[in-house]
């Protein structure tokens, strides 16, 4: 007898999910996954992002969500691979209403990891390559208008005597991506951004800053960035990219203009949007408000006695001009993440005396062994030239449950540490508080836990560890006196420039600011996993807190994250928010409970 | 004994070949082609766009030109395939200078064609994929620029303190897609454009306007449309995307600025180009000069008596506003080509009464018919699901010898009179006189031979079959006066309008224009193929007039034609001005006479 190969081994393994699921045999299908599984549904069969752990949990999904969906068709695209026990493979399938992609990994003949996502909703399929627009009506038309007419009439119409489905606040990668995908699903859009141009949230910050992702991990959907864009792109020129990308989608954008307030209207399941566009108050009224004002939401601005009486300049990371105005000058940045470092390096370069104050430990990690190490498997030239497209890469890294994430993670740190030793040597000894995350599992565990904690190294730990950017540790700001600040340890360092990198809190804090504290307390903190480690407190959430799916506030969406993010779960968003335009019954399973207010 | 293959076909094809030209045996290599053969070589070892037709200049070729630049590895690419006689597949090969890509067809065992085409300099390939700049220089450098200052600094000094190497005049499509190739090659080029904006030769066209090529037909390098692009893109939509697009590719583009005139440094061996730019007058320094103005290039303008007393608007069709002003005129256009049938189109939308003046034959070819028969089995949805990119497309397109592209061309267009019979007959009742060229060969052969004499109908030949459109034929104007035209036999037509879409002149007439009549006498007509046929007199050329290949003004470059020309012939218009920049030598072979002054 041959030995089954693995692509007969997904073939069967489909082919008894089907049967069971036909039959409506909840229990027989979950009986094709092991005692520890995870099957990840992403909007075709919850109408959610959800992880259901465990055989019992995958049994009652398939009861409640996936067998109402009626599943069918499932099948192995191209062959399936084995390695290390683990048999994987790309499968297919479809719902009444949709199509959906997945990946399936088993072991010992059941399912260990299922991830499944919704990809087109049946009918309301994109118009693209053989179904694409024609452009031209052929034939005469005394009436008929032009593409510039119908852009200038809906620029002219929409928002005024024609209302969005959906309104998007922040116009940055986030919305913008969110937008071309509305678009392309011809989900009426209007997108609020305070700035005056497309990219201005990068063009807008320091100098100096470049993406700290690689460009294969940055694309936006669709327009892929051309095979000469720089490994990581300059803050100015992927500025120029969204601009462009804006303009050639037809996203109907609005610059200068900021949303004053938003409420819900319960009677007409409206929101009612205020903001001013150039100075002119404006009301909104879509039925569906997507808050897209990225991670980097409201400052955390520590209240330190004594700031009013400081003579030189002080204020938040995110409103620092740049490091121009400040040769000569004494600088005290206090935090030691992205930004503090990034700022700390580009102050040293244009000559301040600058001291960084680290209050607490930091995990450190060198932008090339990132790269290698974690990223590169996934999103590099290698992974390209093994098939592995951005897609796939998106597919392959939505794939790893949430749950046992940190274990894949933990012996890529172990062997960063070993190989950047020399580097980390280096950095405590000159008083460099570190650490890879409470568990060891890093940088990315800690994104997605808290969302701060880290520095992608890209030059500044070593002027730290050189000495030129100077360190105060195990210390909290005290006082702020006219020229210099005094610490918790009675200490006090001159100052000409004050620069809180301390971060941001939830993007919560935006439901708050805009549409009032009772509903930011509704849908309650976002981000984060429930990990039970520091700034994440659990209990276990098994998604994103509120990120790319329905939140306890009717109508109202969170969506942001980096440019990876931003690409991905933008198809997610788009999708939930076309159903419900579309009256497709949306029924949502697996939505928990809030357990942090922000 | 197994047959063979036509993998092992080619492969002992190319291994004889190899064998024959590392031996330095042109007799020997000429006899693997048949007597009628061609072997079309474009840069890569001609320094030159040729073909050599038939095995004695085959053989003088490869003695003068192939042997030179010792050519090696010649190999198969993928799996070669058999159809009707013909074996054909996809080659690489490499001279001491470059990398080449090729295609080759083999009949009774020899070479039927043979198209080889340079690719990239050794030692100054593009930085793409793997070798794609890295944007942040990692560390910390005081005195760095970010890519932002860089780009301004650019901006500011090239054409002033610095000289461009290139200065290519005229912004449209051919401008920007060669720039975009000398950008990635790290060739200084500088785009002159009278428009204010990228695309603005595209905008400023009459408002209906479409493309009449489809999308797949027309994507620019290195950044193609996405795929939800319409198949005939609108005017205002294409000028966006170059407009983006050369933002994005970091084109050095002058806008608002002319070129006033243009001589030759016989000393300095560089162009001495007086520009003035918005409104100030810039002296710029090139070492080599693309016209890359177009075929549109400049107008024919019949000298018709009277004209000066017109009392209603008279234009070239090139000047024309759009059909707007002209609802309840009377509109008289002269010509049946492209431009004369849409804007007798548009007029008649907008309420004109229109009347066309046809003055001989014309092709007609149905747009949809003609994207089936013509292109489609290389620029479509179906060609690239059948793994014809347009790369692909592009070379299978230049595989074809010019001296035999009519025959090929003449049965498609004979399925097309009888697929389109109805249609055909309906016109020539309405008395539109038709043809299919000279020898029944068709639109591109037209395009080719004398870039005029024929419309793709979207449209208006139903107008004229209809009688909504009033045509005159067989008759030339002869006399304007204040309120109507008078024609040659006699018949007057009243008139508020008067359009001549007469077309336009050699680009040679851009040279004599902006350098002199010496000069452009010297280049002699551009375009065309010496077919022998109205407005292409012979002798036989075998390539195309001046286009995208040395002149005999030294450093004088022309560039143009429709978006798929564009990006083609970009591609070697960069290698050839690169290699000269570089130093490489670049010894022309089969630079030949000029027959034709315009």
């Amino acid at each position: 007898m041959p030995e089954t190969t693995p692509t007969q081994a997904v073939q069967h393994w489909l082919a008894a999910l089907d049967g069971a699921l036909t039959r409506g045999d909840a229990a027989a299908a979950a009986a094709l996954f092991n005692d520890e599984s995870y099957w990840r549904d992403m909007v075709s069969f919850t109408w959610n992002l959800h992880t259901a752990e465990g055989r019992p949990l995958v049994q009652q999904m398939i009861e409640r969500a996936v067998l109402p969906a009626r599943p069918s068709g499932w099948r192995l695209e191209g062959e399936a691979t084995e390695a290390g026990g683990v048999t994987e493979g790309w499968i297919r399938f479809e719902t009444a209403t949709g199509r959906g992609w997945g990946h399936l990994r088993l072991t010992n003949g059941k399912a260990w990891t299922l991830l499944t996502t919704l990809q087109e909703l049946k009918g309301h399929e994109e118009h693209r390559g053989p179904t694409r627009d024609k452009g031209v009506l052929h034939g005469v038309d005394p009436n008929r208008q032009t593409w510039l007419e119908q852009r200038q009439q809906e620029e002219a119409e929409l928002g005024y005597t024609r209302q969005p489905y959906v309104v998007i606040i922040g116009g940055g990668q986030g919305g913008i991506a969110l937008g071309a995908r509305l678009r392309r699903l011809g989900v009426p859009a209007l997108i609020i951004e305070k700035n005056a141009r497309p990219g201005d949230s990068w063009r807008n910050r320091y100098k100096s800053l470049c993406l700290h992702d690689p460009v294969w991990y940055d694309h936006l959907p669709y327009l892929p960035f051309p095979d000469h864009w720089p490994v990581f792109a300059p803050k100015d020129k992927i500025g120029d990219w969204l601009e462009m990308y804006t303009k050639v989608m037809e996203l109907n954008y609005w610059g200068s203009t900021t949303c004053q307030n938003a409420s819900w209207d319960e009677a007409s399941q409206s929101w009612v949007v205020n903001v001013v566009r150039n100075g002119q108050p404006v009301q909104l009224r879509p039925r569906q408000l997507v808050l897209a004002t990225g991670m980097s939401a409201v400052p955390n601005m520590p209240s330190v006695p004594g700031a009013e009486s400081f003579q030189g300049d002080l204020h938040h990371s995110s409103r620092h001009p740049g490091a121009e105005a400040y040769r000569g000058k004494k600088a005290v940045v206090i935090g030691s993440n992205n930004s503090a470092h990034d700022i700390c390096a580009a102050l040293w370069e244009h000559g301040a005396d600058v001291t960084m104050v680290q209050r607490s430990s930091t995990h450190i990690a060198r932008s090339d062994t990132l790269m290698e190490l974690a990223l590169g498997g996934l999103y590099s030239e290698a992974a390209l030239a093994a098939g592995v497209t951005t897609d796939k890469a998106d597919m392959i890294f939505a794939s790893l449950p949430y749950k046992i994430l940190h274990t894949l993670q933990i012996p890529v740190y172990d062997e960063m540490k070993k190989r950047d030793a020399d580097f980390y040597a280096r950095l405590e000894k000159a008083g460099f508080m570190l650490d890879f995350g409470e568990d060891g599992s890093g940088l990315f565990m800690k994104y997605l836990r808290r969302g701060s904690g880290y520095y992608i190294d890209v030059g500044a730990s070593e002027l730290i560890a050189d000495g030129k950017i100077k360190l105060k540790t195990r210390v909290a700001p005290e006082r702020i006196n006219p020229r210099s600040i005094t610490f918790s340890d009675g200490s006090e360092l001159p100052a000409d420039l004050i620069v809180f990198a301390t971060g941001y809190s939830s993007m919560n804090g935006w439901a708050a600011q805009l549409i009032g504290q009772d509903v930011a307390d509704k849908v309650g903190k976002c981000w984060g996993l429930g990990s039970g480690t520091r700034k994440d407190p659990g209990p276990w959430e098994g998604e994103l807190r509120n990120m790319w799916k329905p939140t306890h506030q009717p109508g109202l969406w969170f969506h942001g994250g980096n440019l990876h993010q931003s690409r991905h779960y933008s198809l997610f968003v788009a999708l939930q928010l076309k159903a419900r335009m579309e009256g497709i019954a949306t029924p949502v399973y697996g939505m928990g409970p809030v357990h942090h207010l922000a």
